[in-house]
């Protein structure tokens, strides 16, 4: 068994200037991960050949497998294919499969192919050729002294479809490697201190090749177990033990394990009731709705919503009536009640959510300060109400609204499930 | 005048695993680029001593400074600062100013502090302390040897809070550095290698100071000049003018320039024309809405929008005809159509926009398929359709359903300012 190093390099101007975000490497991590292949480091340089060539010779003495993205394009400004066919000391000529690859590409979409495209289709000469079927720029396999090399574009479906079809099964078929296993505890509704407090007994008591990370997000904070071994079937068995002994000190805090997403767990939980859910969304401006439904599978449970920016809309689309907004205003407990009854009614759902608030940065008064907030749960029983007074930016208070009015409703639902 | 070089160096086993995203350091990146620092490489290491030892040696060895984010939580995997007091040879000790903001940042939230928090106001002996008023963890200023070294914590928030109230301000007084001015061209409707081929005279023509790049995202392509020299007046100039060379080649697929965003130029024709949009959205699922709404000021001229998932809903909310629904379906030319002018028409909009269509993964059928899309426009004088074939994932076909529609509005209303 060996333990397998990799290292990441990402190559561009334009992600140390920070005019892109790089999510490649993050995917690229956890795919890694998951074959027993260790990240230990990534590392970003510019488009310049010296740089490049630096951090290539590092990389090389510090890891077994050195991945490479970026700088393939068909513009002046990408250099890392010349760069590196001056690392291997070698020179580029036409790949016959390359081409044939790039010019049915161009033909499947009607167009010519020109001669800077024809350029793509040039390798290094030594390197083995990995076909990219999503775009114009083949991948690159690279051996020598027991190392691999790998470049693969910067464009992330692109990237992806390399690595899945060809740089994955290559790895796995390359290394034997020990067993890594993660499993992630989600929670919500506690921040990661007070979490830390509570389960320092019970983290102190880990076995040394058990390890727990703490992963906070805006509003949710994920436990990471990660166990190092050589049999997957007894890991899997030590960390859900551990995580038995978890569940009871921090069980209202947990939504859910694994990949669980607050929306897919509530999802579950509709689905199993056989219920639906309708939003009328103020402050969250259709976040809400587009958070429920960019997971396929939503429309089984999801009927829709409005998004009532105007008073107007509010009184046309959900029934609020002109007196509460008169006396109450837009953000209050007595408009976001109508929202959301208006909202499940109209739709005819079992469960209405609302939001009304004042996301910022402009809009606040004295005594409804920006980050006011109020969120609803209409229920086929009742209405719960909530005001909330966060303080972060537009788009995080967008987010912490809809996370709000989104636990109201799991703790509905599992509140329905245990009656 | 220096040239500046800065390295960006981010600490947690989380980064590596790939188990959150890393917006830090593009962040960084622009505020840096801004002030004339030159961002020459990032690293991301894991939560392991020898590692980041070795990684702020080689930083060191290359830059002037180096920015250092997160494993400043409070728990047991973060080490950075203790491993921070290890590289400087020094202790840590309780640092009275950085004790009473974490107690002041614990009493304001009507908590106690505890042993492990009070842990957070410890500082390594000869650092300077730099005040978070976001969080319990402090930012830290390292000199040796004429380089600084900058450590932060990784929460984003925080993290940026502390660079524009401390850090920012600081490198700004310890350095004079060239100048470095970018200007960015935002283009949709075209993709980077016809881009490319477009321009290819101009870009062959531009002088040695002035850079190009092309920064594609889904659906768009940003060019950036970046032009680096002493007179700030100057490189303005000098690249307006070249944007004014640009502007003939390309004038179609130009929506902006700096930091535009589609929906807020979308917002600004709005606005100078006095009249407003409303959205009914099926496939897109409220992203469309977000995507409006996410900008502070859009409720001037966003009255709202349905998220009409279900059948019924196109009908009760949209005015949708059943009759057209049974002959043609959900994902249709009549019944997008019908959709944008029931919007247009019950928000009492100028303009309705509207989406239909199959996201994906699953729902397609053979004559509709996966990646159908049909996307309108109502305006006061008429309405356009257009069916689109998209072949990403489910999030890249709700992206590019909402990208499309905006960018029919965006020539709608550029054919009537012209009208």
């Amino acid at each position: 068994m060996q333990t397998v190093k990799a290292e990441v390099i990402t190559i561009g101007d334009e992600i140390l200037f920070g005019q892109i975000t790089d999510t490649n490497t993050q995917w690229i991590g956890a795919e890694l991960s998951k074959i027993g292949i260790r990240v230990v480091r990534k590392s970003s340089v510019g488009d310049t050949e010296d740089v490049i060539l630096a951090v290539l010779k590092e990389a090389e003495q510090r890891a077994d497998v050195i991945l490479i993205t970026g700088g393939l394009g068909p513009t002046k400004d990408d250099i890392t294919k010349t760069t590196l066919t001056n690392y291997f000391d070698t020179t580029l000529e036409i790949n016959e499969e390359a081409l044939m690859q790039v010019t049915q590409y161009f033909t499947r979409r009607g167009r010519i192919l020109s001669g800077i495209n024809r350029q793509q289709a040039a390798l290094p000469v030594g390197s083995t050729y990995l076909p990219n079927t999503r775009g114009t720029a083949p991948g690159m396999w690279f051996e020598r002294n027991g190392k691999v090399f790998i470049s693969m574009p910067g464009v992330p479906h692109e990237m992806k479809g390399l690595m899945t079809d060809e740089v994955l099964p290559r790895l796995k078929k390359a290394y034997k490697t020990p067993i890594i296993f993660h499993k992630y505890v989600h929670t919500i509704g506690i921040g990661e201190s007070n979490l830390a407090e509570k389960i320092e007994d019970w983290e102190d008591a880990l076995p040394p090749h058990i390890r727990l990370a703490y992963l906070p997000s805006l509003g949710t904070v994920k436990l990471r177990l990660t166990a190092t071994g050589n049999d997957l079937a007894t890991l899997e068995t030590e960390v859900d033990t551990q995580i038995e002994g978890l569940k009871p000190l921090i069980q209202p805090f947990i939504f859910g394990y694994e990949n669980a997403e607050l929306v897919t767990v509530i999802g579950k939980l509709l689905n199993a009731a056989q219920q639906t859910v309708s939003v009328a969304e103020s402050c969250t401006g259709g976040y809400l709705a587009h958070q429920i439904t960019r997971f396929a599978g939503s429309s089984a449970y999801f009927q829709g919503g409005v998004v009532s920016y105007s008073n107007e809309a509010k009184m046309q689309f959900l029934g609020v009536r002109p007196e509460t907004l008169d006396a109450h205003g837009a953000v209050s407990e007595e408009t976001i009640r109508e929202m959301a009854e208006g909202v499940r009614q109209r739709f005819g759902t079992a469960y209405g959510l609302a939001t009304s608030g004042i996301a910022g940065p402009d809009g606040g008064t004295e005594t409804k300060p920006v980050g006011t907030v109020w969120v609803a749960v209409a229920t086929p029983e009742s209405t719960m109400t909530r005001r909330l007074q966060l303080g972060g930016t537009r788009e995080q208070n967008i987010h912490l609204s809809a996370l709000n009015v989104l636990n109201m409703l799991r703790k509905a639902l599992l509140h329905e499930e245990n009656n």
